[in-house]
């Protein structure tokens, strides 16, 4: 229990690792009761059903009125716009299936572990995203040639380390008019709901979710690089105390369906021997994914899964992708499952954890633990 | 990340509660990433949203085709029935809005801490479920003179500390023909999704989350108590190893909207100097709420808080009651918020843990700490 005296210390300190031997915090608890991940199970639907798409709210989710709700358009445009909801849905629409997946997803598998929503595996979804293309808005306004930056702002509203702010995100101009990125007011398709952005939404085709700015209130055109919060504080990738890169596109990741059943507590999976078709998702934010190994015996040995052809029409070239794999489990006891996912830019999934300071972007391998039994 | 030899060991160990030093285990954050609450700030709407309403699944979501699903009515009835999908949805429905909470709700508050999913305050949510009576099926089954209780077994199957099963639970004959039970096939005017027992579930009006039995498959009709591990081993008040009484309805409890803006890791609220409208909701699963009372000086002293009057046809009965209190926020500095309910039983939330070993009906009062700053 958080005792008054404690309460203005803990408003609002600055990030950190845990310690060694420090397990996970009743603040940590209280991110991931909120925020949660989609389970696993879920990877057998192409689309993720609604209330199974993982969900990471920074401040609180807040009520936009959609009678009332607003978009303005500002900065560095020849003409500013107030866009209301049916002038938005008027415009000509596009619907693009997406896999997000949060910057910080693996965190809590990192040693040591930085201190923040403490993410598994499990923080991706897909979804139908339908809307407005970004450019026909920013064409509307008409861009100044001096922009080079695009600021999305929501309408949710906390502090960060000390920085009261609502939460604003930056993208350079050639990102934002990249042809791919919609103002989404619906989600499978159903309006959206209050949780993801309700009632309209950036969705940014192959980046993490920080860059998935919900509630969208406002859009400002800049003429020098956006310096909020967001992109120069948080989600960069840091080592120490500097400044470090940004987090931009979600690097390559497979995860599979577990077999088996679980246990309650552990999560363990017990799988009977025999033929166990194993099958799970692959995705790349930098382009298709062209490989995805497994492996039945903790790492030791890999062998190819097969990928499924995907969309001919591509119009999901940034949704995830099947992938399956037969095992025949010949011996009973214990043993990991694990698979890695390689990219057409020949990125692969790392089996070692690539440790920064906040658990970003962090992309080691899956690996699911099993106990196998005779029949 | 579990070794292989570790495995073994962790399938399926017997409940513990945690040592006095001892944090949240990755074990317990694994269940906290599947098993989310609703975020506080839901409690702004009478009927929650589809995927913000709380969720525990034992063990995993399984997927059962509508058009293959049958029901199996069976045991001590004068005819044993299958019924499918469209002959369920044929006969006579109803809808009721009801609250759920997790009986475990709280349980990650207690010291010491029951090992099991770790709960705060926030394993709560109110919907809308329509379906058919209960009543009209085992009626249709003719329940014979000797029958006592009634089991219904859902699809999910797992391993819990030693035993593998089908999720299934027991309720007495008189209670399962109290005429507020449904096998339910929507949520607010939906088909149940996945994760909440597509096609069908059971809804209990007024009992702990643990007899809502998701996924039904099959219906028993029982000449004897129901002895399965659901109703005989978890889900008792238990001091030791004793076998203690089984826990049945909701207790009463209150919950607080948290004012202000929250802190992004700690979650405490930033509230201004100045008046708030105080709002929540409070429910009891033995009748209806008859007073809120509102602390916010940490508990020293309290004040009634308005209620709503509710439905005035009961339909909504066994959901949630809205209550109001105008706090006036005088002084700067932290403080926090607290409130407690009390029903027509003359049941009061305590102030002091009602500590049990599996942390169960924990009905505990919300703390919310806050900072009160000048403007």
């Amino acid at each position: 229990m958080t005792s008054p005296s404690s309460v203005q210390n803990s408003v609002s300190g600055p990030a950190r690792v845990a310690d060694v031997e420090e397990a996970v915090s009743l603040d940590e608890l209280q991110l991931a009761a909120r925020n949660h991940g989609m389970p696993l199970e879920a990877l057998r639907y192409d689309v993720t059903p609604a209330g199974l798409h993982y969900l990471l709210v920074h401040y609180d989710i807040p009520f936009l009125d959609p009678a009332t709700w607003r978009l303005a358009v500002t900065g560095k445009v020849t003409r500013e716009l107030t866009i209301d909801l049916a002038a938005l849905r008027a415009m000509p629409r596009q619907t693009r299936r997406v896999t997000f997946e949060c910057a910080g997803n693996g965190r809590a598998r990192l040693t040591p572990r930085p201190v923040s929503q403490p993410w598994l595996t499990e923080a991706v979804g897909t979804a139908e995203w339908t809307g407005v293309p970004l450019t026909a808005v920013l064409e509307e306004a008409g861009v100044l040639p001096d922009a080079v930056d695009v600021a999305f702002a929501g309408a949710d509203h906390g502090i960060e380390r000390g920085v009261e702010q609502d939460y604003e995100r930056g993208l350079r101009l050639a990102d934002a008019m990249d042809g791919e990125v919609l103002l989404a007011d619906e989600m499978n398709g159903a309006p959206l709901p209050p949780q993801h952005g309700a009632p309209v939404r950036l969705v940014a085709p192959g980046w993490y979710g920080m860059a998935q700015v919900k509630w969208l209130q406002r859009i400002t055109v800049l003429d020098r690089p956006f310096e909020g919060f967001q992109n120069v504080t948080a989600y960069r990738f840091k080592q120490r105390d500097e400044s470090g890169d940004p987090v931009t596109r979600i690097l390559p990741r497979a995860l599979m369906m577990p077999p088996g059943f679980p246990d309650f507590m552990s999560r363990v999976r017990i799988v009977e021997r025999g033929r166990h078709a194993l099958s799970g998702r692959a995705w790349s934010g930098w382009g298709p994914i062209t490989r995805v190994e497994v492996s039945t015996d903790g790492g030791t040995s890999w062998n190819d899964a097969s990928l499924d052809p995907g969309d001919p029409d591509r119009s999901d070239r940034w949704a995830w992708r099947k992938w399956a794999f037969d095992w025949d489990a010949l011996r009973d006891g214990p043993t990991e499952l694990l698979c890695r996912a390689t990219d057409q830019l020949g990125q692969v999934q790392p089996v070692e954890q690539p440790w920064n300071r906040q658990g970003m972007a962090n992309n080691m391998v899956q690996r699911i633990p099993v106990l196998v039994r005779g029949s």
